[in-house]
């Protein structure tokens, strides 16, 4: 709150989301908080997830590229999946239109930068705004937080440290298109309801299993409008998505669709390809893991 | 905060409780908040649950029936447990005396219109408090939280849609007083600590076990005074809980009040009658689960 | 926020934490946060840890003592881990310099009071601050939350209660100097990746292994600094940790220092001896648990 020309300014407080492999049984992600309280006692943080397998970055670029762009412009998105933590990976700052990452230089924006275009990367050096004392093994700690927590206040990306031109990139996998109107696809990341989520976007599905080339990276929110899912819906019906030895035909809009405890195919709520079982858990029906095969085919 | 006559008044925000069955080991519960943070950046989010058994909308009737009175006025309970997501189920804005609840219409209030009557029952139709795109799978961050941030902003909850007259309804299982002095319920929860949960509350043990027929759903927080407490403990020092082969005598104050390892009856801090075990597990001591009859008898 | 002098003043709130063997899996830690919420609605509420093990007082302690420090001045530290619940114990205020820990009087303190020097301690009795109606069994809600909210307001710790001398201590294991140059220590608390945490400072590892009698009970933050680890590192790089039938020779800074797999002691961020594996688990590879020996030598 600042008071100018006899007005009082209430500025609109940048929110701080952390995303971390720490869990919740030990007191990691609540050390963390604490260090952002004592820098910006204002700061809103916000848990997106602290239950990503150790060590997983995949399923840390994931679960931030299905949920960052859900929260309000300015938003300091903090990700610690860090295998590499005391090595010398980086840690990065990146800027894009409406948000902030702070993140290990590892890959664990792969997702992210097929949607936004950082607009500055930041190789964060400066330990002015780390703690006094910095250890070895706990950088969400002595630097992400409380790096975090000097952004929330409203220091300058550039004042962490210098430029840099690259990212390291994980090796996202791509669906496939072997011929027309057969899309091989596969399970990149499974839920707690044991719903398969794939790698084949609405957008790939639409032009694969239809025979035209389709585009990668053109996920958009908009292109989720209430018409153009009916559309699709429609031209999809013919579509049999097989995985492992089953098969089922064509694409569901949600999970009532079907009867209790059967099988269903739909667009999930960021955008993939999903297999659920009403009611049940898609994952313990099929047995299946992340990184299964998918097969979708139209069968007109 | 509001400048009226030259003073500056100061709202007192409104909390927006969260229980689902999202779990934490996805981003769902975070995407929620981060919905909430960009439309009303000084609301106050508490979770009170995310562990609800997938799709167990009676568990999350329970859990939440036992915690709305600890908070605020005005506060707006959210509770996403809903199989039935993206079917004709409606979402419905339930305002009592003191609290606003906004839920998918499946019973999950069927504990709470127990002790609360509904002043208002709205059918949530506008589409002007959603999420410009609104999914078919995850209306819990297309729907609940935007309009649940938009009620913690005080639009009224007339804006929402339109009224309704009645709620659907959960079958709640009633205890049964079969013959004077003797009462058989059955677990309704077990909480993490493996603490036996009935549905025997402390009223209708008093008037059970003492022969007379109680009234159902006088459970009233004021009737927890100490004296009163106390006289109930003499009274019931006789009763007697038999759980599948195994008998409890006598009502305990506390955990502590048998030796370590041991099992106990008492009323819990939800106000019904529960079976534990001091410093141990008597879900794993008994092998029960939800569902299992209970039997109190007086014994004198 | 309050105006004095036509100046308006925003007195820093006072943060909460919560640590808890509660679970995330009911509603007493939501319960609880709705208590705070309707006594002081600007409280923040931090959670350090709810996972502890029920009932498992010294790992509450533990995490507490590797917590509290990086929160704010005047933070108010609850810990609920409270196997007595409903019986003789005390709950005790205890202010130190720089925080307030609001406890059962059962030990969790031990680690903490070998750091922090007790200002005063209070018996928590004046049930003013109490919710009107005192369960047995459900201290949480019903003492700590309206308790801690009301400090968070400001009130003096002497309105609490009566001031006592002592708290209950905890039998925190001790690492032993048998012969110089050997040291046994022990596990006293493992984390979600497995790390393997000891009762060995570095302090004592680097007296103690280097033949010294050590001081006990002088782990100070400060004395953390880059400069000293580094010789720290290099007087160590000949010790021999053996754990069960297994050794590891030196003492790394961070897990890449040895291949994906391989085993590692390293002083961790709690500035403890820890055994791991790097992107690993070492308490599956060494098939230990909390209180398994560890023996630190010098093969120089």
């Amino acid at each position: 709150m600042l008071l100018q020309n006899n007005t009082i300014v209430v500025r609109r407080p940048r929110v701080i989301t952390l995303l971390t492999d720490f869990g919740t049984q030990d007191a990691y992600v609540g050390i963390m908080k604490g260090v952002i309280a004592g820098i910006n006692p204002s700061a809103t943080v916000i848990d997106i997830c602290h239950s990503t397998p150790p060590q997983d970055t995949f399923s840390g670029a994931y679960l931030l590229s299905t949920s960052y762009k859900y929260f309000p412009e300015k938003t300091i998105h903090v990700a610690v999946v860090d295998p590499g933590v005391g090595s010398r990976r980086d840690i990065v700052c990146v800027e894009t239109k409406d948000y902030f990452f702070l993140v290990p230089d590892n890959g664990i924006l792969s997702f992210i930068v097929q949607e936004e275009r950082p607009e500055s990367i930041i190789r964060v050096t400066n330990s002015k705004y780390f703690l006094p004392s910095l250890s070895y093994t706990f950088h969400g700690r002595d630097v992400f937080a409380p790096v975090a927590a000097h952004l929330s206040l409203g220091i300058k990306t550039q004042q962490l440290g210098i430029r840099i031109n690259q990212l390291e990139q994980l090796d996202v996998p791509k669906p496939v298109l072997k011929i027309a109107g057969r899309v091989e696809g596969q399970i990149i990341y499974i839920d707690r309801f044991g719903n398969l989520i794939t790698n084949v976007t609405k957008e790939y599905l639409v032009k694969g299993v239809g025979g035209q080339k389709p585009e990668v990276g053109s996920k958009k929110q908009d292109a989720f409008k209430k018409t153009s899912k009916e559309k699709i819906l429609s031209q999809l019906c013919t579509m049999e998505t097989t995985i492992g030895k089953k098969k089922i035909l064509g694409l569901s809009k949600t999970y009532t669709d079907v009867q209790t405890g059967e099988p269903l195919a739909l667009i999930g709520s960021a955008g993939f390809l999903e297999v659920s079982i009403n009611q049940g858990n898609a994952q313990r029906y099929f047995k299946v893991d992340k990184g299964s095969k998918i097969i979708i085919e139209n069968v007109r």
